[in-house]
């Protein structure tokens, strides 16, 4: 949680007067997020999120994230929809940082989903991957397998301080992924989110009413997403496993799109490479952040734990399948 | 900035369920405040904050607090409205801390105040004392006078560590005001605001709309809030004293409830007071506050600064009357 740019009223005005969208009445930073800074925006035309991108964005891609939700809107696909200014350009600059409003999504995060989100929550990630199938941008995944032996090369020790033996396994799911490599190449590919956690899906109830942050999107192969989101939401915060949660997540998707051989095949190494991933950028951000920062780290070892159930996991039967 | 209770999905919808709200349909913690944890919760029926008392509130004080605002409402006054539940009762209980539901109020807190918002600001704080001169609830200013020589002893060395002499100045402070006691025993009392800082102001424009917690609300001497809004709103970040906004709150406030000869003479030595109040208290949070703490303890040196120029003021004339 963290507001880390402040914006003056002044700054805020004229930032607004590049819009079409009436003069502030409300602008409270939100304790939401790691990454960027977001406020609640109200404006006499109505209620918006005003994101500014933080150091960790790269505003080369800004853009392509600004036309897939665009894209994702008009495909009926509920996310924030960037507005554009008076010259219909929707990203812009305040207090030195890039910034877009979107607009306001309504639902609630779930802290714990339950087994029915799950299931909501996979019919949804397939209806996402369906709304950004004709898609044309491509963005590559800079936090896919090529980035993994670099976050984790000279970090051997952290993870040994962090639990004993806990190297040698991460080495371990490197290398069996690495000699997996083939089993990757005929996956059908496509724009996924690569970030769906439970904080970035809304709900009404049960009911999924939309995703927001898409700041990781990129291109890559669809079964992957379904396997982050394996690793989100059917993990109990004890670390482990709900294979209930797990089964609705798989139906949910498949009931919207039904999963190829391929995928099938792959996926407990899918869900491996995801948990994987998490583990590193976490290690990353655990060693690097200061004691006195403002967003505390997540904790690598939440991952640690996937791991070790994906090292068993025989087939795609083992998540509910 | 800070969320420091996460509430479950199900302790919120049980918690709404106990009122005539409908149902929850956003819920963001606000990056505002450093003493409870707020949300912003939007119903099929409205817009609120939901407030959850941390551990600094005393529960017993509650009521108060509560009363006051719906006292304040319901004279005309702006400022957020306790929603009762269906059994009549605003104060209630979350996620195991007293919680209460308030209605959304309008309007952006200055970060850096104008000349004109500062008059305006003065005259909402005198509309504020009239609205609350017929409530007849009474409650000690626990962090009055009295408050000071127990907060400041033991503390000395530390304030020597963050300017040299500072020491021996906070010791003349005390003792002149203790001397000068006999002098604030006419001043008009009442219920004040007692924190109405920025942040706790809202304005559409250059329009006072009203204020928000009343946490430090309690029975004292009126001019003192207004030498609380003098040290909070008329300094400029570089601890320079802006006479222009100085004369506007004054100007402002008088508009609505000129100042008795008392008040006047009392008015440096009441300035002195506020800003002791705020440079013990931060100096009792800038040495207890842990590293690692999610909320940075703002800086005493702020108020040293203020102390400074106070105690060179000769009469209210220094501050623009």
């Amino acid at each position: 949680m963290a507001v880390y740019t402040t914006v003056s009223d002044d700054a805020l005005a004229s930032f607004l007067a590049e819009y079409d969208l009436g003069e502030a009445v409300a602008f409270k930073g939100i304790a939401e997020g790691v990454e960027n800074s977001n406020y609640y925006l109200e404006t006499t035309k109505g209620r918006y999120i005003l994101t500014l991108f933080e150091k960790r964005a790269n505003p080369e891609d800004l853009p392509y994230f600004i036309a897939l939700k665009q894209h994702l809107s008009a495909q009926g696909f509920s996310c924030p929809l960037p507005v554009a200014a008076k010259d219909g350009k929707a990203l812009r600059t305040l207090a030195g940082r890039p910034a877009v409003i979107v607009t306001f999504l309504q639902g609630l995060s779930p802290r714990v989903p339950n087994a029915k989100q799950c299931r909501e929550l996979g019919a949804g990630l397939a209806r996402l991957h369906q709304a950004s199938a004709n898609f044309d941008r491509v963005r590559e995944n800079d936090l896919g397998p090529a980035s993994w032996p670099k976050l984790w090369h000279g970090r051997e020790q952290e993870a040994e301080s962090l639990q004993p033996d806990l190297a040698s396994k991460i080495d371990g799911d490197l290398t069996d992924i690495e000699a997996a490599k083939a089993l990757s190449q005929d996956l059908p590919r496509g724009t996924i989110h690569a970030d769906l956690f439970p904080d970035n899906a809304f709900f009404l109830g049960d009911q999924f009413t939309g995703a927001i942050d898409f700041y990781f999107a990129c291109t890559d192969a669809l079964a992957y997403d379904l396997a982050v989101c394996m690793n989100a939401w059917a993990f109990e915060t004890d670390g482990a496993f709900n294979f209930s949660k797990g089964a609705n997540l798989i139906a949910g998707y498949e009931s919207v799109r039904p999963l190829e051989a391929a995928e099938r095949n792959a996926f407990p190494l899918l869900c491996r490479g995801a948990a994987l991933r998490f583990f590193l950028t976490r290690l990353v951000d655990w060693t690097e952040t200061p004691q006195d920062a403002l967003v505390k780290p997540k904790d690598p070892l939440d991952y640690a734990a996937r791991l070790r159930f994906h090292r068993t996991a025989k087939s795609i039967d083992a998540y509910g399948a």
